[in-house]
């Protein structure tokens, strides 16, 4: 017998993988990309599921409103990193008896307003009794065949790209637990925004040959690009784009900055590559919205390059049941 | 403020379809419907989802392989109330720390079985950690447009239809619960089976009117079918398709078997409406694995016949948070 908490949740998932992969392969895509792809003919519908419990996901102050959008975003991000449109979310939900109704309705309006967000609908719910508040979320999406991204297929060569900044939503739980008040911080955390219109210019613009969302730390999300992909990553430390707040932070909390940059999790940005003569059509279809942190090349080891220096890229990141 | 517990699960449903209404209409089905039905073209999709948690939905003795082929079976069972040929399941589920990696396997190996008992693949999960063992599954599947079934297009004069038996999943409760030792009813609450080819033959019949699954009990199905469809029913009580197990069971517990096989749930069965000149058909489709247990009429009261008598039909079956 070994529980949950000596394997962790990489080692639990791998064997939960090698029993489906027992029942044979299918003309599906998935597992280990963000969501699966299931082939209906001309489109992939693109399906993923996320949950959230109140002990370990729910930060203290977060407001019911916030709650309901983060469960929608961070399945939404799933959906964002394939490129694909969503089509909706289905939401099923644990709650404890004495859970207020309003409350119920604060969550729901959370949820309402992120489908909105990203042009998707809720389509369904179920609401049970539990202990904990317990939310799991579904979330669909269609993309063109063409046009699906995964995390395999950068080539040696692809520059590596982020869209948005690395290390706030890491900065803000921080603040959030350390009480040092940095909103912006905060609000990455609390109200996490899923690069859904970001994900479909990718997937559109036919220069992107990987993708993932950030939501485990960028450092693991390299790995997991580099292992999908069969390359390897030189991480530029820095022209990674890091928001004032996040040196602030670090500073009043006595945090290599580094760290909340590369081994936290909590950003959903999209990790991705671009061919190399792609840039130019990046630029005009994302402006500002991304940054070239770095390049691919022939499968060796990832390493970060910071102020000239090499070293080999760390693998850590957020992990759960540990 | 008012709790979950003072208001009930209905109440609360009926709160959060408001405020989904409040956003406008889409083009797509449901809320009201076992499942979404998502407009893709020349198809619907159908997505559904339904949450588990150890402290109200798993049953004392319950192996781990039961409780996943029950979390897959009760999602599918939506899929087949629509009609709908499954896709696959997506599995969200929460678990302590201390929970066996073995045991976790057992839970993916009756969730995998199930899957292929439908037709089924498992298309994504994701795991974290709660304090209660809390499971949640969405199904996905695809219909024809003109062969979804809904829970309105019930006609009066109509026949009233169940697949199966109802009762014994009741009936296996009672026996678990009170060491009674009926293993024929004991598996039909521990490893209910979807009705998802019975689904398919109905859709394909173009006889079938209206359809959705008995899982809060059949008297309270009969309601939810009249209610949409805007007919009413009267239901022979002498006609109901009851297994000999539950007349034991009742008699063993010193229940009163109307009330096992009207207001309990757990029997996964499909309910449905057939036009009245579709039974020739029906039968030829399904054989011995339906029956005929009442009609409909012009809407008016939801009656009972027993023994020549007639009665109005109770509404009640399971409610949650109550």
């Amino acid at each position: 017998m070994s529980r949950l908490s000596d394997i962790g949740e990489k080692e639990a998932v791998r064997r939960i993988q090698e029993l489906v992969a027992e029942r044979g392969a299918s003309g599906n895509i998935g597992p280990g990309d963000d969501a699966a792809g299931v082939d209906l003919g001309v489109i992939y519908l693109v399906a993923t599921t996320d949950i959230m419990a109140q002990s370990t996901h729910i930060l203290p102050g977060m407001s019911h409103w916030q709650v309901g959008w983060s469960l929608a975003a961070i399945n939404y991000s799933d959906v964002a990193a394939m490129g694909a449109k969503p089509i909706g979310l289905l939401v099923s939900m644990g709650l404890p008896r004495d859970f207020d109704s309003g409350d119920l309705e604060e969550v729901f309006r959370g949820i309402l307003d992120c489908c909105e967000f990203v042009g998707g609908e809720l389509l369904g719910g179920d609401t049970k009794e539990t202990k904990e508040v317990t939310l799991a979320g579904s979330a669909l999406g269609t993309v063109g065949k063409r046009e699906i991204l995964l995390r395999r297929g950068a080539c040696p060569g692809d520059f590596l790209c982020v869209t948005g900044s690395v290390g706030l939503a890491a900065a803000g739980y921080q603040s959030l637990t350390k009480k040092l008040g940095f909103k912006e911080a905060e609000k990455a955390i609390l109200e996490p925004r899923p690069r859904v219109k970001e994900g479909m210019l990718l997937s559109s613009s036919g220069v992107v040959t990987s993708c993932m969302d950030v939501s485990d730390g960028l450092a693991s999300s390299v790995y997991s690009l580099s292992e999908m992909s069969k390359v390897s990553f030189s991480l530029d430390f820095d022209e990674m784009p890091v928001e004032e707040e996040v040196l602030q932070v670090a500073d009043a909390a006595g945090l290599d900055p580094t760290e909340l940059a590369l081994h936290y999790g909590g950003d959903y940005q999209l990790l991705f590559t671009v061919k190399p003569k792609g840039l130019g059509k990046l630029n005009n279809l994302l402006g500002d919205a991304y940054s070239v942190i770095g390049k691919a090349s022939a499968l060796g080891e990832n390493v970060l390059v910071r102020g000239g220096k090499i070293a080999r890229l760390e693998n850590r990141g957020y992990e759960h049941f540990r």
